[in-house]
């Protein structure tokens, strides 16, 4: 088996095997550009490493030393050589970017030998050793880096240094005297003088960082799964801080935040890589590169435009510069806002680099979340005082209390306040803080500094580089410019469009959709075959649904309209009635407000489709907890306390998930579905007589069995009926039924021959299928992504193989007893662009979401159909 | 279509259209016995009754009148003529026996004009037309019979008379003018003087009949559906109460409830056959019939012989005599006891009536049960205080508080009360109170009345005709020849093999077995496929189930250790740990008890499989829930108590059995599965010393994604594996998992890979499949089987076509990926007979059930084995 590739034997179709670096390396040589030569070892190589019980073959070793003799013929120069060095790069490069996740190490081939050998340039020969055994301690052996910073600081202090260029040759070897004996302190051994250990050594650390915590949480946050393995980057070292006329950079080749057709970059001269990304440094914009280097500048531009025709996308490159000759180190697409995302590829389309489809593709369809998340009130805005600037780093408004420390976000998140996570700089351990936060703010670094390009992909407000902030971790304060000093919880606002920081509480509203957005989704909804609905019980939350595009709605659950306050008691004594009578008495009260709800609603879909459901959740969801409740409630409905305390007894369930819930209550109480179909067809002939057309859909949840459903589809149309009759009016509904347990999948034969349509309820579904209280799961799911035993929650992103299997199952059965039959899908999964994917592949007919996911599954579908290739 | 069948158009082969009764009927006139003439109407006709909205159609009463005439034609008759009148029975007759649960109407075809016509044998026309209108207006009108047997008793008592035979012509007259009266008042319509609207009345209430409260729960009782309706049998009437040399009786061809091959029955002179039935007057012997008419004894015993030859089973036969004929009225296989019935088989197994294989199909597996049911401890016994002595209608022993009315005893038992019901007669109105107690005891009735048949069916204690005792339902006491008088709630003890009842408590003790019981069990198990396993926790269960036949464990529950008083508050500290160290501590001190338990286990199976499954009840299970239990919790393990309070509070669940439970722990706390791993492992180690050879079985439960197997499975094999390296001894083990969520059956394939064996744990899997909480779903099922949506507890037989399905799907899946799988069952259904029939079709190889219940599985194996042609 071939674990091992030279550059010129890989190309960018290779991802899998080579990695997204490793893959790209590999164009950029097939295509001529000037990057420093080296060699990929696999991701089967990772994989083979796992599955030998963590242990380097033999194999495996052999294949990357024949590599790295290749490698040292064709660059002339020979590894562990002080008199003419091969210094190595080791970098993690897995199939999917993962940006800050996995391990490097620079500098690799340098030993004891090139301390004492007559070495040219030996000032940074040293420092770049001291730079290697430091990395090599922390990221190879594990051991504490500060200890490290320490010593350098002393030196420095000591010789009145303020930069590390300052240091002497003298200094250096000082300092790595004393760094070997920490070494040796530490690991209880020897830095390893032999460069091959050393470099097997590393090559094994990466395997090993692909899954350290923050590599996991990143893989189960964007779903990559953990048989993909990382590949490993072997390439030859070039030094962007090796002379004043050297540099190091990224660039993108359009705006990655507003996707404006212009190169946007950064460098940093006499620096490496690591100091752009991490954001210690705030570096020069790319065009000022024009003035100090325009050949190389220009070299530069003339590489972007070749990268992007020929990856005929946006692309984010990094490169170095080694005294005055410019090298490029990587190329990929580039992440970028949802805004930037439709702006590129629509401008992209109009310059017929891509096709139609190909555009719709371009935009991740979850990323459209930014675009609807909420802007700032003008009115507040207006009196708003400004605290700082920084850069606008990722787009949105948000308001939250803020919080100097990640798990402190995380913690504060988790009691339900909004937090906004303040940093001088972020580094992977802050992910989980940043996703539990509404904004993200850092004192320094720019638009491609860590913090900026993790937010980005988390559609996260962020605002980057604060330098004017002063950030006081210990006393947990803030202070501004102009003295104003914040404490750990109060208040700030941050603008992700503009880089704005206020200092206060700033109210946000809904954002507005520009004409980009209006054109890109008009051309998704081209390729669309899956309708896409709404989820809503009220006629505001529909109202937003459909200036995003829904096309009906798909869930309206009858029950949220029972909780309201000025009805609540009479759907208490309705649930407490000791006979019919006095429950049909309550349920009579009810009926007023119920048909109100539902013109309401037929009004505002004004044709559309509505999906109603009976009555759901167990009866005691509806009944006071607390013991003042309780009292209050037994005075207002005039029984004795004790009385109604039994009566909550008897009502109370061990499992009420699987107790009298759904369909049952009717069943028990018929007199239930027949106040809620009239309420239907009165309000549908009601607003049949303002010129509204109608067509309820009646929805019986929770059915496990075809008989629940006949009985009760009896009911409701013996009701219907009755009132059509009486009222002499000819009107279509259909009753049709929720697919949410396992037994109506397997048995959807015989419910789609009684049945209109079925909805698909993937929230229940997945918990039975699973066994899954979902009330009860992220107790222990939480020790499931710890431990690999699962990638995802399955109630954010539908089980394709469990619960996809059983939905595939009931379509299958179901059309093929009643072909006309409608299949939809309204649990939280259609609003999930993986998940809406799997329903394109089942064929369902409509995916049912939340109002603000609407245009996600709009764009989701029409990707999921194009990928199809049924247009 | 064809409606109504002659009886001579019939045989016995057509009971799903005909009924039993009518089946017989024709078969009787088919060999040649003498049956009184007459039609069937079909269960068809009866089921286009219900779907045309209980409406008689015109075909229907059409078809009835034409084989009313060819009757009248046969018998030279004359329906509704005085002068010859043809009088006709209307009975129903399901194709399975429903004894005493539907309507029945006698003496049609009497009208006014027989008053005052010249009627012969006038006395006895007035008699039954008062007969025909007090159950016509009973069973066809609904209305009140009471008052027609006040005014009998009336006229009785003013003239002095003991017996209805006393009455005279004008005495009569006198009646039937007052019944007129009271029919009109009641139902506001004549008693209707046209015999065809009589009848075809009649056969409809027959019809309404087959839904009355008590035919749907007997339906529900013994699984038999709704859509099988009831024929009508139309029947020339004979009398056996038209003289002294006239009369009625039933009979057995062999002992009912011993098995003894000698002709058992009983008969009244001068009566019909109600009143033998109904248990009002104590019948005499058939073989007094021998001595009193010879002739007719001799014909009956002749019709035994040839019913028995013919049918090649036990007859439970009806006869009536009408001056000095013999009629044969009835045939058809005779309920039994399990005792009865094992020797039935064996013996005409030995009489070369019937194969091996179709003796063992002879015996109802589920019957066994009453073989199990415990005996009278001896030595109480000795001491006990005969009440009275009747007869032993249905074998066992019990002991229970006396109740005297239905819905009492019933209520009692719901409070965990043992009750034995006492009355005077039965009626089928108390056969939910005879259910729910444990043993039965009337006044009246002989072998045959309502209350043995029924008691016997059902497997309760029954003994009947305690005439020496006085039943005082107004004051709920009982008086016996003694005078010794017992209150409600007062203690008895029935002996159902003797006839005996005690005054006293007596303690009951396992049965013995005969051999005849062992030699049936022998034959069955040659036929039986798949193995029999028990579901036993501990020693003493699992040598019950030894010495009942089961082959080993299959299913042996830990935590049923962990609730021992001993063990339990280390059990509490366990859970209530605040780190893996105090964990492991009390972890630590439950090992010794487990690895002895398990050791116990083990040497009382001596060398039979044992599968363990490791801990699988949430955690709360094991904590208090009562204030002063927390209290002394709390000081017990030396926390505060709102810590605990606290603690516990985070530990409660919304939906138990779909949280924190099975594997979940022990991927949470893996600690949990080493220290049962070791247990288990050093027990086998133990007695593997001691020269008992075993292979533990290691189950995972609630398994719903492979890699939550593999993760623990790991775990155990480490932990295994570095105990036997240790101890250097060589052992097999294997480790399989429970299959009780749905979405390990669709996903089997996956797990058998790498799982040793499955168990189907279908109590879980019947809550996932149909999201029921077994806990919760009583209260509503029962409405599920008031309206006909369920036939069937589906936690007491398995669900075919939902559950059923998933577990066939799992098996396939199963077997597909690895042919080697060891396959079983071991929820509640195991221990059904339906239930396992359809694990002999999915083809599990073992089923696994509580201890009482192995020689039902046994048999019920066996008998699934023969009907699937296996052997």
């Amino acid at each position: 088996m071939k674990f091992v590739y030279s550059f010129n034997e890989g190309n960018k179709d290779m991802k899998e095997l080579l990695g997204g670096k490793g893959a790209n390396l590999s164009e950029m040589i097939n295509i001529g550009l000037s990057v420093p030569d080296g060699f990929t070892v696999t991701t089967e190589a990772c994989n083979f490493y796992y599955e030998n019980n963590e242990k380097m073959s033999e194999e495996i070793i052999n294949q990357i030393f024949e590599k790295l003799e290749e490698l040292e013929k064709k660059s002339g120069k020979k590894f562990g050589d002080y008199k003419n060095p091969l210094l190595l790069s080791v970098r993690s490069g897995a199939r999917a970017s993962m940006p800050g996740m996995m391990d490097t190490i620079l500098n690799l081939g340098i030993s004891n030998d090139f301390i004492n050998g007559n070495v040219e340039n030996k000032r940074f020969i040293l420092d770049s050793y001291r730079r290697l055994i430091q990395m090599y301690a922390d990221v190879v052996m594990h051991a504490d880096r500060e200890e490290y910073e320490n010593i350098l600081e002393k030196v420095k202090k000591e010789k009145g240094y303020k930069l590390d260029t300052e240091l002497l040759e003298e200094d250096l070897q000082v300092i790595l005297d004393q760094y070997k004996e920490i070494y040796k302190r530490q690991t209880g051994e020897d830095f390893p003088s032999d460069p091959k250990v050393q470099l097997i050594k590393s090559i094994e650390s990466v395997f090993k960082s692909w899954n350290n915590d923050r590599a996991k949480y990143y893989r189960k946050m964007h779903g990559i799964p953990a048989s993909w393995g990382t590949a490993v980057n072997i390439q030859e070292m070039v030094y962007g801080n090796i002379s004043e006329n050297s540099g190091t950079g990224v660039a993108f080749t359009r705006n990655p935040s507003t996707g404006e057709k212009k190169l946007y970059g950064e460098y940093l001269m006499n620096a490496q890589g690591e100091d752009v990304v991490a954001g210690v440094r705030t570096p020069n914009p790319i065009e000022e590169l024009k003035v100090s280097m325009p050949d190389v500048y220009n070299e530069f531009v003339k590489n972007c435009d070749i990268l992007e025709n020929h990856y005929k996308d946006m692309q984010d490159m990094e490169f170095t510069i080694e005294n005055g000759k410019l090298y490029m180190l990587q190329t990929r697409n580039g992440k970028r806002t949802a805004k930037a995302a439709i702006k590129i590829a629509l401008d992209m389309l109009d310059e017929k680099k891509i096709e139609e489809s190909e555009a719709v593709l371009r935009v991740e369809a979850s990323s459209l979340d930014q675009l609807l998340h909420p802007m700032f009130d003008e009115e507040e805005f207006k009196n708003a005082s400004l605290l700082t600037t920084g850069l606008a780093a990722s787009p949105g408004a948000a308001t939250g209390k803020i919080y100097f420390n990640s798990d402190e976000a995380t913690k504060q998140s988790e009691m339900g306040i909004k937090v906004v996570l303040v940093r001088n700089e972020t580094s992977p351990e802050d992910i989980k803080g940043m996703q539990d936060s509404v904004a993200v703010v850092t004192v320094r670094g720019g638009m491609t500094s860590h913090a900026a390009v993790v937010a980005r992909g988390m559609g996260r407000c962020c605002v980057v580089g604060c330098e004017e902030l002063e950030v006081n971790y210990a006393n947990k304060t803030m202070k501004a410019k102009d003295g104003t000093v914040l404490n750990e919880g109060d208040y700030i606002s941050v603008d992700g469009n503009t880089g704005n920081v206020y200092a206060s509480k700033i109210k946000t509203v809904e954002p507005k959709l520009d004409e980009d957005f209006s054109r890109f989704m008009n051309i998704a909804d081209k390729y669309r075959r899956m309708k896409i609905r709404t989820n809503a019980d009220n006629a505001n939350d529909a109202k937003v649904a459909m200036k995003f595009g829904a096309e009906g709605i798909g869930l309206c659950r009858t029950e949220h309209m029972f909780f309201d306050e000025e009805r609540i008691l009479t759907v208490r004594k309705m649930i407490l009635a000791n006979s019919k009578e006095e429950r049909q008495e309550a349920l009579n009260s009810i009926l007023p407000y119920q048909q109100n709800d539902f013109e309401e609603l037929f009004e505002t879909l004004n044709g559309k489709a509505v999906t109603i459901r009976y009555l759901d959740p167990p009866f005691h969801e509806f009944l006071p907890k607390k013991e003042e409740e309780i009292k209050k409630l037994a005075s207002d409905i005039g029984i004795d306390e004790s009385e109604l305390l039994h009566r909550l007894d008897e009502i109370s369930e061990f499992n009420p998930m699987m107790g009298h819930r759904g369909c049952r209550l009717s069943i028990t109480y018929p007199e239930l579905a027949i106040m809620q179909t009239t309420a239907v067809i009165n309000a549908a002939i009601s607003v049949l007589r303002k010129g509204i057309y109608v067509i309820p859909e009646i929805m019986i949840p929770l059915v496990s069995d075809v008989r629940e459903f006949t009985y009760l589809r009896d009911i409701v149309v013996k009701t219907a009926e009755r009132i059509l009759n009486e009222q002499g009016i000819l009107m279509n509904y259909s009753v049709g039924t929720m697919i949410e347990v396992p037994r109506a999948c397997v048995l959807s034969n015989e419910i789609a021959k009684e049945a209109d349509f079925f909805s698909y309820g993937t929230n229940d579904l997945t918990q039975m299928t699973y066994g899954f209280s979902r009330d009860d799961a992220s107790k222990f799911l939480r020790g499931y992504y710890e431990k690999g035993i699962f990638e995802n929650d399955p109630f954010v992103k539908m089980d394709k193989s469990g619960v996809g299997f059983l939905v595939d199952t009931s379509v299958k059965l179901g059309r093929g007893e009643n072909p006309k039959i409608k299949l939809g899908i309204c649990g939280e999964h259609a609003g999930n662009p993986e998940s809406i994917d799997i329903c394109e592949k089942i064929g369902l007919d409509y995916v049912s979401c939340s109002p603000y996911r609407v245009p996600i599954a709009r764009l989701a579908a029409a990707q999921s159909s194009i990928k199809k290739g049924d247009k």
